[in-house]
Order: structure tokens, then C-alpha cells, then sequence
């Protein structure tokens, strides 16, 4: 069938000769070569499959995030932030699918640059709307790969209102969060009609004639996460007990160091799916090499992040501290996350390094600012989220934003370059602007979000229920129910107990 | 080399020249173009990942399942339920090996829609049983992705039996359900020849000239693990103390819900492969198009699911219930995988949602029944299971079964419909008489064989060993020993412990 | 554009007709075929992410690691043993970019088969280095998969050291294994001009003609980390109160049978990139069919070594051992790693079989000799590990070794054969000799660094510390704190604790 079809079509080219020698001869040809539409088959199944592996990769990082938190709280709280970052897969589905895919990428009737206005529901995709996706009805792992990240930033604030908050109101924040406040960013910064990110396309490269680079989301995940629990860590306040009567820090030490290891190490596993996944599409030599070095300088930075923090740790305390090695590795990913597919090895160590560095100086500056944010989460996401968009500004290498972004860098376009490579400065402009600009959309609207909640008294349990726990006051029991008491039972039941 | 084989391939086509013409003309076509048989290559190495990914994604359940089992019972019966799921793996691995796959697949001198005859060991591969591998030698991902869903219906059961099961009845169920019970359902619905599946190629379908739609397995895989489990419970009788004198049920919390969550969450993510996979191929546009579609309609249906069991635990309870948002995730994912291919996704927001309340439903059925399955293994897994192969009854969508089962569906052959797309009931006569079939083989088989191992008095362990816990009884010791009896120790030691 | 170069490439093949027809000829060509550099980009395409993923996978075994050592030590050392865990992933990644992947991988200015001398820092890539990779530039995905390879054979030691080594001293040994130790070994066994390893390319087979065949690492790996481990567990002795005064060993249990399984079936599960995605290149139906069967193979021989295992602890112990069963599983997986590309399913089985007989006399000799190895990490790694590798002598297929090498076996150069295959022990003699080297090498070179640490008093922490426990002692804290110190915390605190 396919070979009759090849053979009427080249046919013409023996157009001299008698038709079965014209149709003999074509039907060698079509044996001997692969036809151009098997061919971009393959290509699509290539991308699919490789986004459908990294998207599922970025999913089970709700894995890492559910026995992170968990870990690094108290007992009587752990069935609530489990439940927490379970809910916030599956309302952010939800949320995505109704709305938030639309915000992000939806180009329907009015295409703006501030946010998207089709694909609501999955419905209306039109050519226009096939952007990162070769062929028609390719969006289906577009929106499945685009969910895993929407849930990602969902989720991350749920470690710095940890603890306290009313679980109602972390419903309504995470429905919020995703329909809308996350879809925006998305819009403005990898939307191809997005007025401040760097287009892979460069008729469309609005701010500064470079725009922003946030490749796998520094800025547009991270710091949107970070920056929502920042609002909402403020805006709660402490945790009962979290600082003394003077001010000082008490110490609240989370119930298992194995669930925190368990977590940061899958957390680890699924970032290989979160930044050499965003390269998108895998079909060609240059993407493929873009997919490789982002694998390769996410290790990298993750590993310098977590001799920093460790070595920083040990210096302060003289202890080799378990959890200041985890955190640093998330800080090295977080901070390379923007520049993954556009710096050198080098400067991947570099980026964990001094990652690390932030990380410590903001954790420390929330103490001195009494701000109590459990899992650290805004110093991490948020700040070290800032600090990636703004080393991509400093690192970026020429070469390989064009391998990254499609472009040809022989041509006499203007592409960025990084400032420290001789850059003119406009690429680490617009990080700059992308840092402010994000943070007074995230931060701003949460806190209006989180202060109409404290308004209406939903937003902190009570005393008495933060002394119980949550768990016993919300959702009906306590996480753990060891037969015998465990340790040792025979000594405990010897004395009757 | 291969330049050269292309050279003379062609260049017959320039018969009229003289010969180092003619090669230089074809040389210039062979450095040109790809040859078809570097495609072909190419795309059985794209199948290939594509298999061998999910069938590492399908297994990674084993780790899933394993910390839910675990997780929601108590903890005295812990290393009990582990070594079972291990044991699943090696077990169902060799049994598969050496009868199951056979059984399932094989086509060999009595090709017959019932049981497959060939493939024992892997032996008497011929061509006929190449039916989903594109070229010779190509069956071994497949067996390797096959065996990974029989290792999931092989552990379905152990939570509905856990606690008071025997293990040695436990070992030789596991062997008879993976080489034999599970492989025929199986052959009845996924292979070429089977004579209830809808099949890939129109000339095999058997029954009413549509055949069941069960993609991934709603109704393979998880009616045939949960209904073995049903056979399993209520054959053992419920727990020492689940109900009270009156008849009404005592609670019997797990032991760690952290546990809990980290199962479904790794279930969540292996079943990304588990759906997505089952597609078999992904070398084409469409069927990259089916694994995407069937990506984000798992999603959707586990999320809606999630959703639709914690609002109605909390409706019935007051409190937002952990363990009845992670069941219902699973439980929508149970209920979609039999048409996560063919529906939409607003349909499968449905399916997660009605799922909940078929589950809702059964739970609470069985505790009137005084039925004890600690993990609500056979609610899930065979009940909505059940509704799952139902549901596509209802709402498969033309086009999609076309694109799913490559079909053409301008072609004026029979083409099933859901119903309430106006379909003529072929479709959803055959779902029915699927689950009917099903259900009767599987509990069959399985009460039959519990009932003879329950006359030779090696189905149940003994009250004192159930008393003291599996662990200690038979495993030779206890899950856990942690040092101090943990939580403040310190004072515990104070008093001399 | 393509199609205008692509007219122009060909359109010489038409030089004697009029220009305007001789372009017509050729479009009707470059739309019907696809173009060879396009496919070659897409074949680019699917190695990347073949190696990848793969690379995720062997990355996720530190979870697995991880969990498995925390779960089988006392509570009182968890962190440490974590801390280990994280630490050996991110000194691997910087020493491995530094020193180890030139020292393995690297082809320079001296090129010789016993250590490589490019590629330091990744620079001084050149076309000689691209030995696994088609394109320039590719090699990025090539560094990530081998460095998650060191840092698994990094990791494998810590189990055997545990509960009682400086920490100081373990970082220093993490380093030096893995920018030295190991890549050494890797050079001589995978590298092309490595002295030791049966090439891919025929012009390179330098010992005996034949070479040894190390697929995946059985040797490579897994005896490089189970050596360094056991000359690491003989320096530093064993645990207090290991050994009565009688010299009979004392049990020591680890604290969470549920942590050893999560990290058997992660380690499982990553074993799916480990083995299948040594096949490096997964572009041709043959590779392909090599990946598929390592995926086989693999499964098959777990299977087999986890119920090994599981029955000698039954008949020895009468009862049906969780450990055993896990430990068993991973015997198997270690075993099958040399040769699971070019042996048959049967021999699978039949390798897991008998690597848990090894294990078992392995362990019990341990404890005649008062070695305490607290994992197992030498028998199971250093000792099955040498087992696969003489294994692979005995049982490698020709048809298997012709597959999985790209070579043709109808060709009159020497091809070895497994010694029961009729193979003339050329093969066999060169895994003896990478055996006895491998041991040579590691185990020589690291008890020199051990004994070096324990003159200058580094090796080993003090008696006070290690009755203490190190988390408390070395890590500031201890790994759990639970409130109410769970189970029954009623009770406990009726008593006004």
C-alpha cells in the first residue's frame, strides 16, 4: 500500500520511459530509502516518548516532596502535609486542565503577552496552538508534561506554612495557585507570545530584543512556589514555641532523618526529568546535546550545592549536619534550574557553590526577621530561585543559547551573551526585570490571598489544636501506630505499660 | 559499505549510462536520503525504550505496593506483607517464564482463542508469535513488559488477605495465579487469537464483531487481582477482633500512613507506564497521540478520584481523611485503565468520580457482609475494576478507538462506539459479558483453590501466632528495632528502662 | 530550505534535462524520502535519551542504597550512614568531572591501556573520544550515565563499614575511589585501548585475542565496590560486641525491615537502567534486542537468587527470612550484571541459583574469620560479583557475544564461546585474569589507604562515640524523633512521662 503510494508519486521522474520500466525503476527507490513521513513519525514518537518519561520523572517528585516534609516536621503533623502535597496533584490537575493551561498557553481570539485566552478545558487547540508540538493533536503530552510542573509549584509552599495553617485554606490557595497565579508566569516567560521571556523563536523576543532565560523554571516554578510561602509563612506567623520569649530560635527538629533522605534523594531523581525535559523536543543532534548538558550540569550543581551547605554547616556547629547536606543538594538544583541547557560545567559547580552561600545567609536573616518557614522552603525556592535567573545573566554562553534556543549563531541577529562572557547587559536585564517582576506578581497576590483568609479567620488553627496536631485535631488519628510501643518492647511491658 | 549495497541497489535506475555514471548518480541519492532499513532500525529501537521504560515503570508499582501494604496494616505483620510482595516478583518471574507467558501469548499447533500453547520458556518463537514486535528477536522487551503486569496481578491480593493468611498457602497461590490464572485471561483479551478482546487486527474479532476494550487492564489485570483477593478473604475469614460481638466493625488503623502516602504516590508515577505503555508502539503520530491522551486521562481520573473519596469521608466523618485520598487516587486510576485510550478527558474527570462512589459503596457493603480486607483491595481493584471496563462501555469515542486500535475509521468495517455517543450496544454488551467471564474464571479458580487449601488446613495461621503477629511467629523476628524506644528517650531512660 | 538544499544535492542526477524540470524531478524526490542527516539526528535523538534515562535509573539506585543501609543498621547510626549515601553522590560527580572520567575514558596525547590521560575537567574532547558517541558533542549524556556508574561503586562500601568508621575517613575514601580507583578499572575493561576488556572493535581485543566480557559491571562495579569495602571492614574490625568473648557472632538487627525492602525493590527498579543501558546504543534492531533480553535476563536471574536465598535461610533458620529473600534478590541482580547481554534466560536463572550459594558460604566464612561486614556488602558485591564475571566464561553465547559487540559471526575472526558452549576457555582464562587483577588492583590499593588512615588514627571512631551511636556523637542529633513516643503514647504518658 505504502509502496504503491511511493511509487505513483516518484513516478514522474521516468516520465520519458514506458510506465511499468518507470514504475520498476521507482519501486527500487522506494525499497532502497525511508519515506520522509515514516520518518517524522518516528520523530514525533521519539518526543513523545521522551516527554511522557520526563514528565512522570517530574511527577514523582511529589514522592520527594511528600517524604521531605514529612520528614523534616514534627510526628503529630505528618498526616497533614502528606495530604497536603497528595491534594495538590490532584487539584492542580484539575485546576490545569480547566484553567491553567489555557493562562499558560492557550492563543485564542486576543493573544496578549500577559496571559493566554484558549485551550480552557483542552478545548479549541487550533494550529496556532501547536507551538511546541510538530504535529496535530501532539498537545496531549504537552499539557501532561506542563501538569507535572504546574503540580511542582504548587507544592513546594506547603513546607513553609507547615505546621500551622488551616487546611481549608491551603484548599483554596492551591486550587489559586494553579489556575491562575503560576499560569501567568508560565505565560509571560515560555508562552511564545510571553512579553518577558527569550523566544525560541526569535520574531518574538520582546523585552530588550533578548528577554528572559529561565530554562526549566529558577524563576518560573521555583520562585513562584518559594515567594507563595513566603506570603503565607509571614502571614501565619510562627509556630507556637518557635522562638523563646527573648526572640531566640528554639529548635523543632523534624521527626525522621530517613524520610528527609529519602525525599531530597528522589527529588534528585526526578529533576533529571524536570531540566532535560525542557528541552521539549529531542529530535535533532543540537537538542539532543542540550538534553545531555543539562543532565550533566544539574548533577553538578546539585553536588557543589551539597558540599556547600555540609561544609558551611560544619564549620558552624562542628557536626556533620544530614540535613544542611540534603538541603544544599535542592539548593544547586533550584539555582541551575534557569541556566541548565546554557552554561558550562564549571559554572554549574559555581552556581551550586554560591548557592549554597545564599541559602545560608537568608535562613539566617529569616531568624533575625522571626519569620518561621519550616522547611525552609522561600530561602530555598524563592532566593535561590532569584539567584539562578541572575547567574544566567552573569554565565550564559553565546554558543550554546543557540544550540538551546534554535538559533544560528553565525547569523547577524542579536542573541544574548552572558555579562562575564562580554555580554552588553541586556540578557541580565531582563533577569533582572523577570526577579521583579515575578516577585511582585506571586508575592503580591498571595498575600492578598492569604490576608483575606487571616481576615476571615481561616487562615491558623487554633492554639489548642497546634498543641494536639493537626493530625489528631483534622484528620482523625496520628500517622504512626506502633504495636508494642517498638524499642525495646519487652523492658516497656515488664513494667506493665 | 552500506554506501556501496545502496549504490548497486539502485542504480539500475540509470541503465542507459555507462556505468561509473550511473554510480556516481547513485551515490549522489544514497548520501541523500536514508535508507528504509536504518528507519526500520531506528523505530525498533524507539519501541524498544519505549517497552523496556515502562515495563522499569510498571515494576517500580512492586515498590508501591510493598510500603501501602505495609503502611496500612499493623505493624506486627509487617515483614510478612513485604516478603510477600518480594516474593510476588521472583515468583510471578519464574512462573511466567516458564508456563505463563505461554499460556498468554504463545501461538503454536493449536492456535486457539482460550489458552495459548507455545512459548514455554521462551522457546518456539516463530513468526506468528511476533504479533506486537516488528522484527525477529524483539519478543524479549515484550515478555519483560508483560511479566511486569502479571507481577502486579500476582500482589493485588496480598492486602486483602494480610494478616492472618499462612505464607506457604500464600507461595503457592502466587505460583498458580502467575502461571496459569491470570496468563488465560490474558489470552482471552490482549492476544491475536483470544476470543473476547477487541483485536488490533479486524480480522480477529470474535465477539459480536466488536470485543471487549479493556486497554491496559481495568479488567485483566485488576479485576483478575482483586477478585482473587475477594476469593482470598473471605475464604480466610476476617481478622481476630475486626468485629465486635454485635458483628460491628473495630477499627484496625496501619501503622504508618507516611507509608501509605509514599505507596500511592509511587503507584501514581508507575502508572505512567502502566497506561502509557500499553500501547505497545509508538513509532507513529497516532499512536504517540494515544500514549500522550492516555498520560493526561490517568491524571485526570486518579485526580477526580482522589478528590471524590476524601469529600465524601469528610461528609461522613467530619475530618479530611489521608487514607481515603490516597484510595481514591488509586481507585481512579483502576477505573480508567481500561479506556485511558479511548475516552475523553472530561470523561475521565467522571470516571475518578464515580469510581469513588462505586468504592465508597463496596467498603462500606462489605462491613455489613462482616467481609475483612484491610487494604479494601477488592472494593478497588475488582469492583471498580469492573466499573472501569463498564464505563468504556459507555463512553469510548469512535475516532479514538480508531486511532488507538489502528483502524481507519472512514473504512465501512464495524467500528465500536459508546454508547452514549450513540453507539449501537455491541460495545458495551461485550464489556459486560467480559466482567461476567472474568469474574467467574477468576473467583472461580481462586475458591476453589483457597477452599482446598483451607480442607488441608494450611490456608489460616493459628490464633496465637495471629495474636502475637506474623513477624515474630514466622519471620523470626520484628520489623523494627529502634534504639531508646525513640521520642524523648531521655526520659524513658530516667526511669531506668 | 531542506528542500532547496536538498533539490540541489541531487539535482545532478537529472543533468541532461532543462533546469526548471530537472528541480521538479528532484522535489518529487526530497518530498517523498527523508533526508539521511535527519534521520541520523533523530538516531542521535534516541541514544540521548536511551542514556538518560538509563542514567536516572542507576542514579535512583542511592535511593536504594540509602534505604537499604539505614534499614539494616541500628537507629543510633542512621544519619550517619545517609549522610554517607548523599555525600558519595555529590564527591563522585566533582571527582569524576575533575580527574575520574579522563582517567577512565580519556584518549590523549599518550594513549595506553592501563589509565586514560584527556578529558580532565571535560575539556580536550576530541573526535578520538567519541568513541561511544556518533556526533561531536554527544559525550555529555555519555559522562552522566558512567558517573552515575562510579557513583554506585562509590556507595557499595559504606554498608561494610558501618556503625564504626570516621567519618573524616569516609570522605576521603569517596573521593579516592572514585576519581582514581575506580576509573582505572574502567579503562582497562570498557575503555577502547583498555588492556583488559573485550573490545566492540575487533582491532582492539588484547588479551588472549579474547577479552573479558564485563557487560555491566559484575566486576567492573560491583567487585570494585564490594573489595573496597571489604578491605575496609578487615582495617577498622568489627563493631563492639559483634563477636561474644567466645568469638560466636551476636546478632545485630537492623532497625527497619521496611527500609531494607523500599531500597531492594528501588535498587531493583534502577538495576533496569544499570543493566539494559550498558547496551550504550540502542539505534539498531540488534542492539535493541540486546537491551531487551538484559532486561530478561536481569529479571530472571533476581528472581531466582532472591528464592536461593530464601530457602537456605529457611532450611537453616525454619523461618522464611525477609533479609534473606532481599539480599537474595540483589545477589542475583550482581551476579547476572556481567554477562546479562550474552546469556540465555535458563543461564539467568541458573546464575541467580547458584550467586546465592556463593553468598551464603561467603557470609558464613565471614563470620568464622570475625569479619563484620554489617550489609554483606563483600559477599554480595566483591565475591558474587567475581562469580558473574566467571560466570560469563562458562555460559556467554557466541550468537549473544556477536549480537551485543556489533560483530558478524559468520566472519572467520576469533569470536569466543562460553566454556559449556564448546568455547576454547580463551574466554574463560581472560575473566580469570580480570578477576584476579580487578582484586589486585582495588583490594590492594585501598587497604593501603585504610591502613594508612588507621596509623595516623582516622579510621576508626572512639569506643565511647560508638556506643553512643555517630548520629549523636559525629551528627549533632539522632535520625528519629517521634512525639509521644508512638505506640500506645496513652499509656506512657499516664504514667506522667
Amino acid at each position: 500500500m505504502a509502496l504503491e503510494l511511493c511509487i505513483e508519486n516518484i513516478k514522474g521522474i521516468f516520465d520519458g520511459l514506458p510506465d511499468e520500466t518507470a514504475s520498476q525503476k521507482a519501486e527500487l527507490l522506494c525499497q532502497q530509502f525511508a519515506s520522509s513521513s515514516d520518518l517524522s513519525d518516528t520523530v514525533v514518537g521519539l518526543n513523545t516518548l521522551y516527554l511522557t518519561s520526563c514528565g512522570a520523572l517530574v511527577f514523582v517528585m511529589h514522592a520527594g516532596f511528600a517524604m521531605l516534609c514529612a520528614g523534616a516536621i514534627r510526628s503529630k503533623n505528618t498526616m497533614n502535609i502528606l495530604l497536603q502535597t497528595v491534594m495538590d496533584a490532584a487539584v492542580s490537575a484539575i485546576a490545569f486542565y480547566i484553567l491553567g493551561y489555557g493562562f499558560a498557553y492557550g492563543i485564542g481570539d486576543n493573544p496578549n503577552g500577559f496571559i493566554g485566552d484558549a485551550l480552557f478545558g483542552m478545548a479549541r487547540w487550533a494550529p496556532k496552538n501547536q507551538a511546541f508540538t510538530p504535529v496535530a493533536g501532539a498537545g496531549w503530552q504537552n499539557w501532561f508534561f506542563q501538569w507535572a510542573f504546574a503540580a511542582t509549584a504548587t507544592t513546594i509552599p506547603a513546607g513553609a506554612v507547615a505546621e500551622r495553617l488551616n487546611f481549608n485554606a491551603y484548599l483554596i490557595y492551591s486550587f489559586f495557585i494553579s489556575a491562575f497565579v503560576y499560569p501567568v508566569v508560565v505565560h509571560w516567560v515560555w508562552s511564545y507570545e510571553g512579553w518577558l521571556g527569550f523566544a525560541r523563536n526569535a520574531a518574538y523576543s520582546h523585552l530588550f530584543r533578548s528577554g528572559m532565560i529561565d530554562f526549566a523554571g529558577s524563576g518560573v516554578v521555583h520562585m513562584t512556589g518559594g515567594l507563595a510561602g513566603l506570603a503565607g509563612c509571614i502571614m501565619v506567623g510562627p509556630r507556637m514555641g518557635r522562638f523563646d520569649s527573648n526572640g531566640n530560635p528554639v529548635e523543632m527538629p523534624g521527626h525522621s532523618a530517613t524520610l528527609v533522605v529519602l525525599g531530597t534523594v528522589l527529588l534528585w531523581f526526578g529533576w533529571y526529568g524536570f531540566n532535560p525535559g525542557s528541552q521539549l523536543l529531542i529530535n535533532t543532534a543540537v537538542s539532543a546535546s542540550v538534553v545531555g548538558r543539562a543532565a550533566v550540569t544539574t548533577t553538578l550543581s546539585g553536588a557543589s550545592g551539597c558540599l556547600s551547605c555540609l561544609l558551611t554547616a560544619f564549620f558552624r556547629h562542628k557536626a556533620w549536619d544530614l540535613v544542611a547536606g540534603c538541603n544544599g543538594a535542592l539548593v544547586g538544583f533550584v539555582t541551575i534550574t534557569a541556566g541548565a541547557n546554557v552554561v558550562e560545567p564549571w559554572a554549574a559547580l559555581l552556581a551550586g557553590l554560591t548557592g549554597g552561600w545564599v541559602f545560608d545567609f537568608v535562613c539566617w536573616l529569616f531568624l533575625k526577621l522571626r519569620i518561621d518557614d519550616p522547611l525552609s522552603a522561600a530561602p530555598m525556592h524563592a532566593f535561590c530561585g532569584a539567584w539562578g535567573v541572575f547567574f544566567v545573566g552573569l554565565l550564559a554562553k553565546r554558543q550554546y543559547v543557540c544550540d538551546a534556543y534554535g538559533r544560528d549563531c553565525q547569523n547577524t541577529y542579536y542573541i544574548p551573551n552572558g555579562l562575564l562572557y562580554g555580554g552588553d547587559g541586556r540578557l541580565l536585564a531582563s533577569q533582572v526585570i523577570g526577579i521583579i517582576c515575578i516577585f511582585a506578581w506571586v508575592f503580591g497576590l498571595m498575600s492578598i490571598l492569604f490576608a483575606a483568609l487571616k481576615a476571615v479567620k481561616l487562615l491558623r488553627i487554633s492554639a489548642e489544636e497546634e498543641q494536639a496536631g493537626l493530625d489528631v485535631s483534622k484528620h482523625g488519628g496520628s500517622a504512626y501506630n506502633y504495636d508494642h510501643g517498638l524499642g525495646k518492647p519487652e523492658k516497656v511491658q515488664a513494667l506493665g505499660l
